[in-house]
């Protein structure tokens, strides 16, 4: 399959356009419920349900850390079962289920279990994933004590309270939606998204949930949410640090009547252009939520060998403390820039390294531009809200871009302080 | 050769008492001066001098960082071409050369002839060391001018001025000395070190510079160095970055007119312990002198695989952020760890892992010890300025301990503010 095509690293809001509002995705329904399980006085417990009695085709990409919570263990397992026969996802936000045994599982699948016998449908039929504190038990009794509030309350317009109800740390909720036309009809693409920190406060975290009204045999789904997430959700980074809860959920409820199904077709690449855009936009909105952040920082490796090691390049520099403190300070420090891409472990030719702050090159062929127009050039760019940090190695032709926030004394305060 | 040994990861300060003081070794001379390249009033050249005048031993291991200083490069070459014959190191703070091109190869260079003219050597018996700014060349003709006072000033036991001549972000100079008894003979190991942050603003780091008078030939000597590095330079974190002029290197003078050969006898390990403990020794002042930082964190992997395995644990937990913030918010957040260790990219199982704070239990077989007792308790520990994490991964034998320090608003002011 080659879904990987040259332009992957351009902007691909050019191609769809993509709105930060509530939306509705035909054959599929959202309700909300305030359980007050960890937080008070707002909902937080989701309910997302396909129309169609037999279920839609779904998709999901977890977290790859080793702690993995309950949820993910209890959905994996489900959609490998039932990939094209999902009826519902269940959420709940304030505790993670995570690092809680047996037990936890247990709990995890009683909760898929009470949706699944009040809408008549297998166990394997219905998703879960939490989000929240790690360690404690989620309480199954209280979250069956609200089904019967999530079930009258589904309807197709309730998406913006979804997006509050999965919130935890965030200080907004997440949502975006493009559309695309397909053989003269048009097709939906919406999702809602959470979490601010890459783990916050104890907190396991980024939650994802994308629908459409195409219709998308799981196999090819499942390819395209993989594409999609390589290049939004797994393209951020705040901290680094990944968490044992993090999920992302496609459900293609094929209301629309057009079916995608080959993979090298105008209508896929459509399709996966408005996919990326809408994943990109959710991603963009993660980091600009991210704990303490005032800036926010796009790296654009170019010239790499392997998108791998433009990756790895991407990710080391997005990484650096050193480079994330100077954002923060409005220093266009570029030597640490340049020592964090010499320790990527990527093997690259330092002679051929250059390096640009938006369109201000401050770094060409292995040296720095060392005079006072360029610095207070670059020194004015890194005032700016936005900055995009270009770095072109010079070995081939593969790029990636990665999305990060700056590091600033309001990021140690919430962590440090968040328990006590 | 078998130079891990299974004790490794004990503390061998047992082994060897080491002493945070001036010292003399037998066989070495040191100089200072103050050339104000970009610090002023302080001593920023040190010369280091072997009195044998055809040279000895030595052994240097440097910085990975794929944009490396000319002086490494410069002296990577001189080693290699005459390791049993070297005579002076020339050091200078203030200006790295790094990032300098051909012109700071150049400069390099003649910096080293000075010295090897000055002595009657050939210029690959010069070895040449950098710290400070990356970008600006360094000025030979300065350092030429200060020539005539570094050698008339040359002494046994000017150690402690040379730590301080060495400094740029350093608060405090940096030495340590051990002694065995090889033979009913007395051998003399003694270190200086710089670096405070991993690189400080906009500089590069850590420099290293190890003595002793017992005799090793190259060969011998840059396999203990390797040993004794991989074990305590190696084996701390500040923030992860590495610089472009990271060395350390090890002379030895043969004055005591003991000989170490055989890297298997008795007399080897005791050498290989004063060694290793030397270096832990200026490596924990390093990690105790970061920038900002408040507490000093050992990080211990038991149980894992294999050692590369137990180091990439200790690894990303010692540089999580959140982790960071935590020990300087003195959260006992377990939580953050387990992340840590689930993400590290070593194929464990969640269920054998247990997790100590100093002697307090938190996490056992995969799950955390919920009750209110191990909490406060735990809380307790995190109040201290030293704190041990050891963490149990249960999948074999292999160990490996790892030094960092917390990270704080302190952090993000000195980082931020360097520059403006």
């Amino acid at each position: 399959m080659t879904l990987v095509h040259a332009e992957a690293v351009k902007n691909t809001k050019s191609v769809a356009v993509v709105r930060r509002e509530s939306f509705v995705i035909p054959g599929i329904l959202v309700s909300v419920a305030s359980s007050g399980m960890r937080y008070k006085g707002r909902p937080d417990l989701a309910l997302i349900v396909s129309e169609d009695p037999n279920g839609i085709p779904a998709a999901g990409v977890f977290t790859k850390n080793l702690f993995t919570a309950a949820p993910v263990i209890v959905s994996k397992h489900h959609i490998e079962q039932k990939a094209d026969h999902i009826r519902a996802i269940l959420i709940n936000a304030g505790i993670a289920n995570a690092c809680t045994g047996e037990e936890g599982i247990r709990r995890a699948r009683r909760s898929a279990e009470l949706v699944a016998k009040a809408l008549g449908v297998p166990l394997e039929s219905v998703l879960v994933a939490s989000t929240g504190v790690i360690g404690p038990q989620i309480d199954v009794d209280l979250i069956a004590s609200y089904m019967d509030e999530l079930l009258n309350g589904l309807a197709p317009n309730r998406w913006h309270e979804a997006a509050q109800a999965i919130m935890t740390t965030d200080t907004v909720p997440k949502l975006a939606y493009a559309e695309i036309e397909i053989n003269g009809t048009r097709i939906k693409i919406g999702g809602i998204a959470k979490g601010s920190g890459m783990i916050a406060p104890n907190m396991a975290t980024m939650l994802g949930f994308l629908c459409t009204d195409a219709f998308i045999e799981s196999s090819l789904l499942n390819q395209f949410l993989r594409y999609a997430v390589s290049r939004s959700f797994n393209a951020i980074t705040v901290d680094g640090d990944t968490s044992t809860n993090d999920t992302v959920f496609l459900l293609a409820s094929g209301k629309s009547g057009i079916t995608i199904k080959d993979n090298d077709s105008d209508s896929c690449r459509k399709f996966l252009d408005a996919l990326e855009a809408v994943s990109i936009d959710l991603s963009r909105q993660i980091v600009m939520d991210g704990e303490g952040a005032t800036k926010f920082i796009e790296i654009q490796v170019v010239g790499a060998s392997t998108e791998e090691d433009a990756k790895k390049v991407a990710k080391t520099v997005a990484e650096s403390p050193l480079v994330k403190t100077a954002f923060y300070g409005e220093d266009a420090n570029w030597g640490r820039i340049v020592a964090a891409v010499g320790r990527s472990g990527v093997n690259i030719s330092p002679q051929a390294v250059s390096l640009f702050f938006n369109d201000v090159c401050v770094f060409r062929d292995g040296m720095p531009i060392n005079d006072q127009k360029t610095e207070e050039m670059a020194n004015a760019e890194f005032k700016k809200k936005h900055i995009n940090v270009r770095i072109s190695v010079g070995s081939g032709n593969a790029t990636f871009r990665m999305w990060t926030c700056d590091l600033s004394h309001d990021y140690v305060t919430i962590n440090a302080k968040y328990r006590t």
